[in-house]
């Protein structure tokens, strides 16, 4: 980034038919398409015409509760993203894919294939998985504890940077005259061992264009800002307030040093679902349509899920029950602290608070004009919050052109944000170095 | 595939620049493009614009030996195939994943989602996978024995397909106004419990276009020849002779009736790779410009490993030592076999043996005109040995040009091959009906 005008980042959160859980029976929605590659092509070209950094999709490996009253649809991130790399030149493409249940050779290959594919626009969100009905499509009964997760991702992600680091970047000779496709001391074996994992190593394909694949993280406890600090190149969050987003981007990026790294190897990304209309009224109106279409009983089995208590017995505008303590969640622990304290702060209703987080599950959502967004993105930006943001429209294509026809003008008019795309790879577009295989070998031999 | 004229299918294996190990040293192969998805475009695209049934992909999940003299390129079947999904309309797109080191659900989401993708054009190759250096990518020390490997390769083909079966095709309503997204008494669990897995469901997934994406096998020992009667709808072989393809053509076939299936309900492709030429001294001519350019040191690493014993310490112009017995191999029984009756029957010395297999690893090569190619798959055809071809051009693009541009019309002329595609699916190329949801469950509740 060096002496460069700091600019926005701002990723594209794509997700079935919108992030709003009413978004499938929006007029403007298409959830029959909702599993049609050609959908999600029209909407990764939204997003280049837009200029954005990158796709994102979240995963999951369970399918909970009843499917009458929302959407699934769940293509597979790699397969997705793989076929998306073929239709888009510039932006980048993040695909979630846990540690919890995955080898980490597959992951390794699969994220440097991607990378290959997309001539350099991979990156990997990191997640752990938990719940029991996930762990119960994996041969287990119940799923493991938080803490324990996070001891596996780190050892996971180790393995699969060191594969990634296997195959020095300048190791292909391809001379057909000699007959000497590698020079074989360029292409080292791992061979690590560690409590979870013994992988010997080498990966079985070429290094890839950014080296490694960026890391993208989005858990927000105390286990997952500690791995942040370590290995994160971008974190998604959530926040309601200024305040919260600020003390976690100081808190994150004051953890930094420690790690040895310095604050713009790493992005903030927090959530936005944003509905614009031409004025505020517009925006409220439209917001409000959308909130009609909700169906208390999926918020309410939603919320019971989130908040780890069983909301079905209680009044739907009576206040919410006496809620577990923290430590016994285990679960999305920061989301549950995150809206507890939401409903707390408002003094909410459980219908109030359904609707509250109808629209993004507890991101900000926002409604207004596209120069009040502007503000709110500048001011965040500005103010030591965020480093961009994690746009998730709430309902698909519709909200996502607004934001790339009506936002990022005026982003852009504000020298925010670029105006074109430099470089080629997902690295290029974060402003992250790429990582040297020779340096962490020696660095490895050094230990 | 009724009263309708039986036709061939055509399949191409693709795999980085050819099926000839000096492929990459050919002048007209460019293996710096390799990991680049442009090259594999164009090879699909020339694939479909042959009419070909098929693309296929192989896979392996260690990287053996010396990459000094061969090509490793190792782009990722499924997401390699996805990409080409996007930018091809009518070809299958058949990626290998192996049983031995993966999860069911995993499996059965990723393969519905290029289904999904695909429109209807995902193929499986099922395979287990042998060999210590693998074992020691996925923290074991040693690999397991062949036929546990395939007593988990059968439950774990039984999860997948159950996993698939889980959505009923008319499971999604979609119904906007009263808020119905799908029928949930048409999504139900699993709910498996075996010896090496338990998983519970749904998949999280709606039913992809095939049902099933279609099941290939390649494994031509007895525990794979077992496994293919039982579950496979196309297998991949190999065979040098026409007696040797026609006595697998009709073990393989004759075990469909036991398992409760029809002859037509499974095709056998062995694998041919062709060198064509304006006539049969110019294709020769061509054949021995390509082992001109293998590597002996590389030949001798390749069939010790297949052979299991280390062949460096014998004179290369020397006949074969005594070759273990194949009770003891653990790797790939099958083509162990076909190598070591090779040699022996047709007395061969090593460097010999290095070079017939340098072509295709112990599959079919030919070396002749477009016509005399026509004539061995015709017979082949006709007289019990095949329902198709495995094509394994020796150097890309230019053997698969010639086959599509030269050996594809003749077949054509000759009323074999079709001359366009009809229907969507990779079933419907292949001639297989579509699995039903609702049949397989009652199925297995009357177990």
């Amino acid at each position: 980034m060096g002496s460069a005008k700091r600019q926005l980042h701002l990723n594209a959160f794509l997700m079935n038919t919108g992030h709003h859980e009413a978004s499938w029976r929006h007029p403007g929605t298409f959830p029959h398409l909702a599993t049609d590659i050609r959908y999600y092509q029209k909407l990764a070209q939204i997003a280049e015409r837009g200029k954005l950094d990158s796709l994102f999709l979240a995963d999951g490996y369970a399918l909970q509760g009843d499917v009458s009253h929302r959407v699934v649809t769940g293509l597979e991130p790699l397969t997705l993203l793989s076929a998306l790399a073929a239709v888009t030149e510039h932006i980048g493409l993040i695909a979630t894919v846990t540690t919890t249940y995955n080898e980490p050779f597959h992951v390794a290959r699969m994220f440097a294939s991607l990378d290959h594919i997309s001539g350099g626009r991979a990156g990997w969100n990191i997640v752990t998985s938990s719940g029991d009905a996930t762990a119960q499509n994996f041969s287990l009964e119940r799923h493991t504890e938080h803490h324990s997760r996070y001891v596996r991702a780190r050892e996971f992600v180790q393995v699969v940077t060191g594969l990634w680091d296997c195959w020095e970047d300048d190791a292909l000779v391809i001379d057909k005259q000699a007959g000497v496709f590698a020079d074989s001391a360029k292409v080292r074996p791992l061979r690590h061992r560690g409590a979870s994992f013994s992988v010997k190593g080498p990966l079985n394909i070429p290094r890839s264009p950014q080296g490694h694949p960026v890391l993208v993280q989005a858990g927000s406890s105390e286990d997952g800002k500690a791995f942040a600090a370590e290995f994160a190149e971008a974190v998604f969050t959530a926040h309601q307030t200024l305040a919260a987003a600020q003390a976690f981007y100081a808190d994150v990026k004051g953890r930094l040093a420690a790690c040895g790294r310095s604050p713009e190897q790493l992005l903030i990304l927090p959530g936005v679902s944003p509905v614009i209309g031409a004025t505020e009224a517009e925006a409220k109106e439209k917001e409000a349509e959308l909130h009609e279409l909700t169906i208390p009983e999926y918020g309410l089995n939603r919320l019971s899920q989130l908040l780890q208590i069983d909301l079905f017995s209680y009044p739907l505008d009576g206040p919410l029950p006496e809620l577990p303590d923290v430590r016994d969640i285990n679960g999305n622990k920061s989301r549950f602290q995150l809206v507890a304290e939401m409903a707390r702060r408002d003094n909410l209703t459980i219908r109030e608070l359904i609707l509250r987080t109808a629209g993004a599950r507890g991101h900000l959502t926002f409604a207004g004009t596209a120069v009040q967004l502007a503000d709110l993105i500048e001011h965040w930006f500005k103010e030591g919050a965020a480093d961009g943001f994690n746009v998730m429209p709430p309902y698909f294509p519709g909200a996502l052109e607004d934001f790339v026809d009506l936002v990022v003008p005026e982003l852009q008019r504000r020298g925010l944000f670029r105006t074109q795309y430099e470089g080629r790879t997902l690295r290029d577009r974060f402003g992250l170095s790429r990582p040297s295989a020779r340096a962490s070998y020696e660095m490895k031999l050094a230990d």
